[in-house]
């Protein structure tokens, strides 16, 4: 649909296959295949039909498309898939095709082989981007700027430590997707109706065999209805794409006409404007947050999606399909985008420093009237500062002269004090200490 | 991406091509051309360069792909479009392609054009969704059936006034599209930053020809990032498709086994099963449902994308585009699956009321408990119809028996009395008159 | 729960009220005395019994937490509402309390009336929205600012032209809850299957009457799973929301402290900070938008309740009644809170002036462009420009002087014709056009 | 607002209490105890001053919706809290209240403890829904039942396999809330941008001792606009809820009149219906859908508030905490009244027995094919089967009757293996193990 003209312009080509029809059909092919092989293994099929239904499996590659057609009179593609299996391989062998399997088994395990994929090409954008993160929080490490709260300039601190946050919220998104990756797949066996009836008493051992063909690993029950691992994976992807959202929304911030602090790495004519010659837009954040935010409706699609009936469901599990596909290619779009950012993020020093004058040390206010209170006392210092304050948001001078105005000020401050309160970088607390944390954790946690 | 195999099944092909990246590129030159020849009438560029840019539009056809690819740097593919657009005309003509236009400009008019068409279609859909409600209705308005509230039967009602009730349900489902197509949509031309300003004084005047050319109305204003348009179509969508679940939703319980009031049509081996030869699955409410759940979700983002930044928005609009297609093709998929669902429908008037007879008369409960209230008072009726029912439950005989054996109520209630007051077609109320009222409705909105 | 403590940072009394558990049984009681009275007329109930419920409904004051503790074991507290009822109007009267009805006629009826006082409050507010809106675009009407587009500056454009947006979009999301409200709503009345079986023939006449008592439309067919009204509602209350968020958004990007075009009136401690003494936080726009963000979750939840079970729901009815309630309650705190920033505006003319200016020119280079364009060619005019953009952004002087150094360009454009392109009043395009057609749109709507 | 009466229907008082106004209040006020003790004990203000805040932050109790509608003007109710309680101390303590902190430190910390203990009572109830689980599971190991797909029958199971199948998804739900409550939360303190620079060199040591004194783990930086600790809550309160729906789905269905498998406890009035004597409506399992479907949209608004600007955010952070109170006070409505449900589960073995038996045998022709294949070969096999069962739906007999009839059949199959193979108890598959494999799971996690 209308993927082919916009999906590029979000999710790299890599994404996109990792989740393609044709990455779900080999899925498919490559469960068939071993299953085949796991009931060879056991004794239930002959090893030799496992190994034409291996080899087809191998080889095949039909049209998903025209599969999705014909699979519109079942409500899913796996048993046009098992009839085209069926027709290539050897008469005898097409007899052990899909044995004991449903549907739902083979799309089931056929989503868990889509998700290590994509899982693994989203874990190392993560990890090259959480790279970026540290470098960028070591090396501003004492690049002083404003800190913002409810995008108000508040106190100063560090671009170091503004990447620093970002390089934490990373690594705790990371964390949770390795976790997904490693804990929460699973092969998915149950036949028509969760029992493995039609395999007699060798339902158990088939599945862990087919479990350990397919690398995945063996759940305790046939998940059909039970749902929690694509919830908690479409959880985890909604948690790195609104961690993602954060960071490209910090560069959109900071890369503002008025703020100019950041810009994004440009080249290849990126960001640029054929008639605004002047414009350098952060399209790569821009993409980024319209992607995560998709993903955070996805995974509402998927938590919705918990509540399946009996023993298999009517509609629920249908729709977690596309939810679980674009949200991996999505959250992987978004990473790509922010890693590239910020690997190439031109920072301007300068202009944040600029930036920490324009409030003419007000920014700075805070620190004063601590000072001020270890003599006077906090509420007289409060009235004296807040005073001078007034005076220079209406006046328009700068804290420094009004303060220096101000004999009751003068008194128990002496000048060299007071332009060692309003220095910002001698006040910036634990911001070195904080990065250097993060940074620790960075290396803890490689 | 994975709608590639899994978009058919939701999905008809005529649908997916409505909103494919073909139709948003061939929509997108509709909107170049219409330019130009806005531009031509006003006479701010020469007929011929208009005539040659038109008739260019009408004749290429890139590849999706490639421009989305190539679109990556500017975030969307009119860039691209445009250069290729400009690389086919003249060199006297190139100049004057996309004249006093931005991207937005040509993406949103896309967008209303993809909308038009495909609403269109799902209107048809509709349209005939509820001839089908209407004559589901007609014919069983006295088609006798438990009515369940909680999933638990409670009292009779009519085949034809569920029916009904799907009626009127969609035919305001219908009535809030063609509301979004009649008023909903509109033109959008507003140059870099709203203001038409690369146009001088003649801005305006290209706006009116440019939505003239089109078919569209004018807007007020440019809607760069006043979004309610998209929003209310996403509400519509997300109502069209919340309205298509619940009949969908009630179609599969009916059809439960244990039920076994309706039947999907079946035919083209729809809804069968290889390995179990007696289901008789109901997949186009299957598909339907999981078609709808999506709808809502992609409702989320665009309602969510209503918060745009300034002139032109940094992620929000980027996340419109797919969300509003999808919702498009999927309430359209949904639609199509139940209108041929209920154009097909088996309905099996014996099996109804056989399930009004299961719970042995208790189903009438309320009626005997009204009438013997007449004689006695409606405590002590009260007291002796519950003990009754109590029996019943308890004891396993049926309420007829029960009632007839207290001497109560068999001295104010004679026999014929005590069965015309269980006798479910007696119990009815309004629901003829109900159903007449739908069908009335329906005959006035055409 | 914690709306104790935290509903009244977003929603000011008079919304709280109308949608408190208080509000809520009051119109209980109301549709309660409405049907009495509707029963009477029709010769149903007598006259007098219907006197003695009407008065004691409008008496009665019921502690709403304690009949939801009651009403856990049917799932609503109209049951104990009922109960209560009978039990405060003589024997008589008692027996003819709710007649009829279903827990669901009296709960989606007081939905109505809840709904129809909290829309009017709304109504009220947008109303002075509106009016808030229409007085900063005509007084701004020529004040210069530069229009953002992903956050850049872009050309010049108009406060007038904004805040002319923000009428629109408001306009529209007004027009819709206007609707919501006059066709939207609808009495309830159906009895224990949607039938009114237990009224016999004079059902529909029932209905009637009580719709008429209530002052509410009546409905074509009882709609107890026909939810469209419910999701239109939330539909429209999220456009509103959203709407509100725009605005929100835009006056928190300009308040800024390094954009500074905009204040949000202070006064009693708003946006102040007691350690920070020189912050201005736009602390109204702040609450505005955290309430709009979960009005469109409760959207989501109206939406997703459409799918209702036959003839009454076993869950996704219950799901809507506080989602509702907060919808519009929340609704009603961000209108208010936007309505409030925006009648005392701090707007900086001079500041907006100012920001124009930092880009030295760039922000006019494409007006630059276009007029060289007529003397020099599209190609090499464009070249030209480009070219001094690039020396002002790397070396840092002004568009006017790089331009003025070019010979080329000297030639054919003239010093005052250069200064008259980068006058940005006079690259205004339509602006002025769009602010009175914006006006007078708002005039037409009254 | 209608929360007060609403909330008492889905959420026992013990949950509510816990997120309730009142609780926060509490738990703000145990972070500023815990923060003047914190920074007494690093020698920052005299410990005399620690001790009288924190008795008067023990001893207080301020009404939650006064400082509410106080806290309107800063956005969070924390600066009047602190004033309240610097009122409330001798002057020379009052200096100390709050030293260093942020109103956003308070609110995150009390967010925390409220978490903290809201988890606490969920996780009893998921251990005590657990246990019903697995007795359910353990008792009914053989209990026959059939399995239903798309909601239609399927194949024989028995009813320990479903009970085993929610039990392993609580177990699921229950381990992320475990995860969430141990390693989810964390102090917040950061100061007015992140830095503690109020506190000087002294700030992480103060940092340590408060979280120390709460009881919470320390972090690694204040995450003020890093919110995966409450996005991550807010996903695992959906997984959780969502489990719940599962389970509250399936009693629903199993409830319904026509299926009639398990009945919810009823006593105290619960379920019942005065106007309609037989019914039994799983009320129980309709609160907790409708309690699990709005806990998925306030994770959906917790999700969307991972984007937060800059060192405090504008909106999001403001937007969780009612939508984190609600899930809270939802998820553990909805696990009380499944838990209850579960506990008080009057199961029907012979209905069960009854259901199985309703397609005449048709549910067991997968088993009579598998074996028939084994003397015909496949393709012959199926297509006698198929055509028996044809007959049986059309012709309305049984399949027993049908396969005896065929001659075929009977060469290879004597009447004892098809009676063999129409017993549903000999065609259970890996059932039982799987039973004994969720139990041995259960007693693992302890």
């Amino acid at each position: 649909m209308s993927g082919e003209l916009f999906g590029p312009i979000f999710v790299p080509g890599r994404f996109r296959e990792a989740v393609s029809g044709r990455a779900w059909v080999r899925a498919m092919l490559e469960a068939e295949a071993a299953l085949a092989r796991a009931e060879a293994r056991v004794g239930l099929i002959p090893e030799e039909a496992a190994g034409e239904i291996s080899r087809r499996c191998r080889q095949m590659d039909p049209d998903p498309e025209e599969l999705g057609r014909r699979g519109r009179a079942a409500g899913n593609p796996v048993p046009a898939l098992v009839k085209a299996l069926a027709a290539e391989v050897p008469e005898e062998a097409a007899r052990h095709v899909h044995k004991g399997a449903t549907s739902q088994d083979i799309t089931d395990t056929a989503a868990m082989l889509v998700c290590r994929e994509a899982l693994a090409l989203i874990l190392s954008e993560l990890d090259a981007l959480c790279a970026a993160c540290a470098r960028l929080a070591e090396e501003h490490r004492g690049i002083l700027m404003p800190a913002r709260t409810l995008l108000q300039q508040a106190l100063p601190t560090t671009f170091g430590l503004k990447a620093a946050g970002w390089l934490v919220a990373t690594l705790e998104a990371r964390r949770r997707l390795r976790e997904a990756r490693e804990r929460g797949l699973a092969a998915q066996l149950g036949g028509a109706a969760g029992t493995l009836a039609s395999l007699g008493e060798k339902g158990p051992e088939v599945l862990r065999e087919y479990a350990r063909e397919l690398g995945l690993p063996e759940p305790e029950l046939p998940w059909h209805t039970a749902r929690f691992r694509i919830a908690e994976l479409g959880g985890a992807l909604a948690l790195a794409a609104g961690t993602l959202h954060k960071v490209a929304l910090d560069i959109i911030l900071m890369a503002q006409t008025e703020v100019g602090e950041v810009a994004e790495p440009s080249g290849g004519g990126r960001g640029g404007s054929s008639t605004l010659p002047h414009k350098r837009n952060p399209i790569l954040s821009v993409t980024a947050s319209a992607a995560a935010r998709r993903v955070q409706d996805h995974a509402r699609t998927l938590y919705g999606a918990l509540a399946q009936e009996h023993e298999r469901a009517a509609g629920a599990w249908h729709s977690e399909w596309e939810a679980l596909s674009e949200s991996l290619a999505l959250t992987g779009g978004a990473a790509a985008a922010v890693r590239e950012a910020l690997e190439g993020l031109e920072v301007d020093p300068g202009r944040m420093q600029e930036n920490l004058g324009i409030t003419e040390g007000l920014i700075l206010a805070e620190n004063v009237t601590t000072l001020a209170a270890a003599h006077l006392g906090r509420l007289k210092a409060h009235e004296m500062v807040e005073a001078a304050c007034r005076r220079v948001v209406e006046g328009g001078g700068s804290l420094r002269e009004e303060l220096l105005a101000e004999p009751g000020l003068r008194e128990v401050l002496p000048e060299e004090e007071i332009d060692a309160a309003l220095d910002p970088a001698r006040y910036l607390g634990a911001a070195g200490e904080f990065v250097d944390r993060a940074l620790e954790k960075y290396r803890r946690e490689g």
